[in-house]
């Protein structure tokens, strides 16, 4: 774990431009909100089509070489060929190791992407909303939300034991401990059917929005608007349910790990979403928006 | 409202490769799951940058020349300027009318985009998760979900009756009413400083995957993994929280339409995460993974 916090370059194309306070490049923000984010947003050209294309995907952040590494080092981000076999094709036809790479010798995953990396360039994106910002007028109205992007390169992962430390990252993804609690592992047939993207990170940023509404003055002074509209925020969470078991399920108790991560994971997503309508803004200057 | 039900060509880009069965071209299931997304993922690129971009954005779908149109037919997605002013500049330096379009007599937005329509080439997706499915292999994990993608051409919306059209529809996207609720009309300042953008449609496609888990019959068969791995959805659901008054509302209750929104949404996405979860399989086969 580093002793300071690691931030991602400001690349031109990788910086929030606007109400830029909210911004963050900090690896552990970026990383979180990955992490925690049960889809991602997967953007990528194909060459065959006139649009960029996006997928939803599975992914989590890791290091195979450094499975120890926590959330604020420089990780990989790997992806589960889960919706389409679209991205997993045409990454096939990328260059798919370092020989094709330039004379750079950075072999940082935070390297310049001008430098013609290997690998099929994509755009990550993670969205939590926390909140209906509601305001006096319809401009100031907003969201409470943690998002995240991240810019690189994805290729192939063609070795074995490398596809099933990101198949294990990722079940575990969905649910802490379900890889050890399901049958595993995975047969011969179920681990070369199995398709993992892993993203080299180029450069990457978060946003975050919390607190109430922050009107314009004027309005916030006129007792014809705000004895009218009613000003808050609308906390937002996403919600485990009680578990449902499935018509060929044998085993009578929802295994503890499970009951756990429900319970737990709705403690924290609750509130948290009720902290950030709560938030006092610190700076000065009261209106962001 | 059309009387078939409408559905978006079969373009090479927008067809869903894989697990078809699972596919929608209908114009009401598309742009249902994109009006109830809070937050869209919008996809384009920058010409000053090696990566495609990806930005959460506000959206709703609508037709400006026949308001009363519903989600089954033909619409237009506006999307608001809110999270960067990068895609807003991008469109500028686009061709903005139809001058600069081909000889094409169509003017369907479902018309072919191998005809260089004017606007700058985007992909919008929205994705809900129903449900972690939970198999008995790592491989036959799964979620329940209602995802879909649009692709389309964006113009910066210049007409004020346009704008204030695409503002309305948008804010009452957020709150049902609540356009209405806030101190309303925009004035001159905050007319001209909203951007909106419209993308007209070239096509779409959903995809939605419900029911319990599908492993494969040897695993199923299995006493061994049968007797010890837990198999069935958690229903995951968002939740809208009890709204809280921010520090200068200075309006005693929960207006009427928010209280009732809260209470509906809450009441709908729960239960349809739980019918997605107990959903029984039609089709003959078993195995969907």
């Amino acid at each position: 774990m580093p002793r300071t916090e690691l931030e991602y370059p400001k690349e031109p194309y990788g910086t929030v431009k606007r109400y830029s306070p909210r911004a963050s490049y900090a690896l552990r923000t970026i990383h979180t909100i990955i992490n925690t984010s049960p889809i991602l947003h997967v953007s990528f050209n194909d060459p065959q089509s006139p649009f960029p294309t996006i997928l939803p995907m599975l992914g989590q952040m890791g290091s195979f070489s450094r499975p120890s590494a926590d959330e604020g080092d420089v990780l990989d981000l790997y992806l589960h060929g889960y919706v389409s076999s679209r991205l997993i094709n045409i990454s096939r036809h990328q260059p798919s190791d370092a020989s094709s790479a330039s004379t750079s010798t950075s072999t940082s995953s935070t390297s310049s992407p001008s430098s013609p990396l290997p690998g099929l360039p994509v755009c990550v994106a993670a969205s939590h909303l926390d909140g209906l910002v509601l305001a006096l007028t319809p401009n100031a109205h907003s969201y409470n939300y943690r998002s995240a992007i991240l810019f690189g390169h994805a290729t192939l992962v063609s070795e074995p034991a490398e596809r099933l430390y990101a198949m294990q990252l990722i079940t575990d993804g969905v649910v802490p401990g379900r890889w050890e609690g399901s049958r595993v592992p995975p047969n011969k047939g179920e681990l070369s059917s199995t398709s993992v993207l892993k993203v080299r990170i180029a450069t990457g940023s978060a946003k975050i929005r919390e607190g109430p509404p922050g009107d314009d003055r004027a309005d916030k002074e006129d007792k014809n608007v705000t004895g009218r509209v009613w000003t808050g925020v609308v906390p937002v969470y996403q919600v485990l349910g009680e578990p449902v078991a499935g018509p060929y399920n044998e085993v009578a108790e929802v295994p503890g790990y499970l009951g756990e991560y429900v319970r737990e994971t709705n403690l924290v997503t609750k509130e948290a979403a009720f902290e950030a309508a709560r938030k006092v803004a610190v700076k000065k200057g009261g209106e962001d928006e």
